[in-house]
C-alpha cells in the first residue's frame, strides 16, 4: 500500500494497494454517524466486501452521467438528513467519479460542510477526481457549472476494484493516465510506453505503479493551488475540448477519458500550429499510447458522433477557464512542461478542428 | 455613511447608510460582467433607484421563504450561465434574506465561487444575514440545512430602503436587533431602550446607529470564526427555538424575525430554570423591548399557529448545531455574556416549554 499526502490547508492522505476496501470502515472510527453514498453497480459488486460500514445507511445513484443533476445532489442532502448525519459525522462516497462529485459536493452543502471519505472505485476517479477537492454537478448549459471545492478527509484507492471494470470504462481512466504522464515527464511518459501491454492487461503491480504516479503528481499541484488560481490550471489539459466534444455528443455519449484522450491530440496538434510545441514527437508519442489502448486518436474516429467543429468552437468558449470572453487553454510544450491561460483565436483553432488529423 | 470592516480570510467593507443604492453600481466597475438577482417586490420599488446597474441581467425570484428552494437555485445557476457570467464577474444579490441567501449560495457554486456583493434591503438582511457568508436553501427536513459559507466582497446597506417595509416585515429584523443587543452589551441595551420609539417610527438617524450597532457585532464576532467553529455559535441566540418555530408552523407562517423574538424568551427562560442566568432583570427587559415593538412575547402569541411542545423539542433536535444527538443550546447569562453548546435535557426544555410564560 501506497499512501501519498496532499497538504492543501487541510493535509490528507490518499491509500493506494489492493484489498483496501475491507479496512474502509476505519476511517470512521470515533464520528457521530455514517452513511454511504454509491451506485447501484458498485454496491451489487462490492457492498458485501466493506465489512461492517455495510451496515450503515446506503444510497445508491443511477450509474452514469444522468446523476450529475440537482435533483439527485438534492436527494443526496435529504439522505444525509434522514440518516440522521450531523456535523461530526462523515459521509463515504464509494463509486467512481459521478458518484464521488456528487457525494463530495453532497457533502460540501449539507449544514454548510461535513467530512467525506472518498473511495474510488474505477481508473478515472483513483487517478484523478477523487484527489483534489472538485466537486460538482451539471447545468443545462455545461458539464461541471455548478460546485465547490470541499477537500475528502481521506481517499483509500482499492486497486483491486479495477479489475471489474469494462475496457470502456477503463479507457476512460486512461485518458487521464496519458494526460497526467505528460504533465508529469518524461519517465513518467516512458512508463507507460514500456508497461503499456501490463497495464493493459491490468497486471495488478503496474495499475498500483500508475495510480501511483498520478496522485503524486496530482497531489504536487493541487498542494500548490487548492483552488485553481494558477498552476492547478495545468490539469485541465485536453479538458476544454474534451468538455466541449462530451456537451455536443451529449453528456454520457463521449467517455470523459476518451474525449479527454480525443483533447490531447487536439491540445498538442493546437500547440503545433500556435508554434509552441517544443518537442515535435511529443504527438506522435502519444497517439501511440491512445492507439496501445486502443482508444479513439481523432474527432472522427469517436463512433456513433458526428461534430461540428464550429459548434464545438462555441460550445469551448462556454468553458469555465476562460476569462472576459477570450478562449484559454492549456498547451503542451514538452514532456513536462505545459502552460495554462493561453489565448488561442477561434480561426487556428477551427483550423485545428478542421485538419485531417482531426476531421 | 458608515463603513465596517470584516476581516474574515478575505475582507470587506460593509457600507451603511441612506442613498447608497444610486452608486451602487461602482460595486462592479472593473469586472468581466455583472447580473442581479432580486425579487418581484423589490425589483418594483427600487429598480429605478440603481442607475446604470438596472441595465444588468436580472433575475426576479418570488418573494418569501419557499424561494429558499433547490429548484430556484437551479435556475438562479441557469441564469448566470445565460448572462454569460465568468469567474471574473459579480453576482449582485439585492433583496432581503432570501435573496441574499439563494443568491449569495448561487455565487458560491457558480464556476465553484464566483465574487457576489450584498444590497440588503431589509432590516433583517442589514442587520444580519448579508454579513457574514452564511449562505443556504432549505430541505425538506429543515431550515438551512443546505448551504455553504461564501463571503461577499462588499455589503451595501442602503438604510432608505426601510421605509417602505411593512410593520410585520420590520419587526421580522427587529428580532435579530435585540438579540444582537443582547451579545452586545448593556449599552446597546439600553440604547435601544432609550431609542424604542424612534426606532419604530424609522427615524434615519436611529435606524443608521442600530444598523451600525449589529454590524459591528457581528463584524466582530465573524471574524474570530468565519466557519462556525466555536464563538460564532452565539449569534444563534434565540435560533434552534426560532428553527423548530418555524419548522412546526410551516415555513413562512411565522416570520423569522418573529420567531426569533419568542426564541430569545425560551432561552432565557431555559437559562433561568437551569440557573445560569447571572442577570435576573434581563427576561423582563427583552420583554419590554419586544412589547415596544409589538412583538409576541410567547409561543401562545403567536396568531394562527398552534404549537405542540414535544413536537418543538423533536424539531429542535434536527437543529445543524447539535452533535451526537445531544441538544447544544445558546443561553443568555448577563448583558453582553451568553454561553453556547450547553447541552439541555430534553425534561426541563418541555417544562420550559410547557410553562405559563411560553404556553
Amino acid at each position: 500500500m501506497k499512501t501519498v499526502r496532499v497538504a492543501t490547508a487541510v493535509a490528507y492522505d490518499v491509500r493506494i494497494g489492493p484489498g483496501l476496501l475491507a479496512g474502509a470502515h476505519e476511517a470512521v472510527r470515533g464520528r457521530s454517524a455514517c452513511a454511504v453514498v454509491s451506485d447501484k453497480k458498485v454496491t451489487r459488486l462490492y457492498k458485501s466486501s466493506v465489512g461492517t460500514l455495510a451496515d450503515s445507511p446506503w444510497f445508491e445513484l443511477e450509474p452514469g452521467e444522468d446523476s450529475k443533476s440537482f435533483a439527485t445532489l438534492e436527494r443526496v442532502l435529504d439522505f444525509q438528513s434522514r440518516s440522521r448525519l450531523d456535523r461530526r459525522s462523515t459521509l463515504i462516497a464509494f463509486g467512481g467519479g459521478v458518484v464521488g462529485d456528487v457525494g463530495g459536493m453532497a457533502a460540501a452543502l449539507y449544514m454548510r460542510g461535513i467530512q467525506y471519505v472518498q473511495v474510488p472505485t474505477t481508473l478515472l476517479a483513483q487517478v484523478d477526481s477523487s484527489v483534489g477537492g472538485k466537486t460538482a454537478v451539471n447545468l443545462a448549459a455545461g458539464k461541471n457549472l455548478a460546485g465547490v471545492f470541499h477537500q475528502p478527509s481521506l481517499v483509500i484507492a482499492d486497486t483491486s476494484t479495477l479489475a471489474t471494470l469494462s475496457d470502456d470504462e477503463f479507457r476512460s481512466g486512461l485518458g487521464e493516465v496519458i494526460k497526467t504522464a505528460l504533465l508529469t515527464g518524461a519517465d513518467a511518459l516512458a512508463l507507460l510506453e514500456r508497461d503499456a501491454s501490463r497495464i493493459w492487461s491490468r497486471d495488478p503491480s503496474a495499475l498500483e505503479t500508475v495510480v501511483e504516479m498520478c496522485v503524486r503528481t496530482k497531489a504536487a499541484i493541487v498542494s500548490r493551488d487548492p483552488h485553481e488560481k494558477g498552476p492547478r490550471k495545468l490539469l485541465n489539459l485536453g479538458h476544454t475540448f474534451a468538455h466541449a466534444i462530451e456537451h455536443e455528443a451529449g453528456y454520457g455519449k463521449v467517455p470523459h477519458g476518451v474525449a479527454v484522450g480525443v483533447g490531447l491530440c487536439l491540445a498538442l496538434a493546437t500547440s503545433q500550429r500556435t508554434q509552441r510545441l517544443a518537442d515535435p514527437e511529443l504527438p506522435a508519442r502519444v497517439d501511440a499510447l491512445l492507439a496501445a489502448f486502443g482508444m479513439p486518436r481523432s474527432l472522427a474516429a469517436l463512433t456513433g458522433v458526428k461534430l461540428d467543429p464550429a459548434r464545438l468552437v462555441s460550445a469551448m468558449s462556454l468553458d469555465k477557464k476562460n476569462a472576459a470572453g477570450k478562449l484559454r487553454l492549456v498547451l503542451p510544450v514538452s514532456a513536462g512542461d505545459a502552460i495554462f491561460d493561453v489565448e488561442v483565436d477561434e480561426p487556428s483553432l477551427l483550423a485545428t478542428l478542421r485538419a485531417p488529423h482531426s476531421a
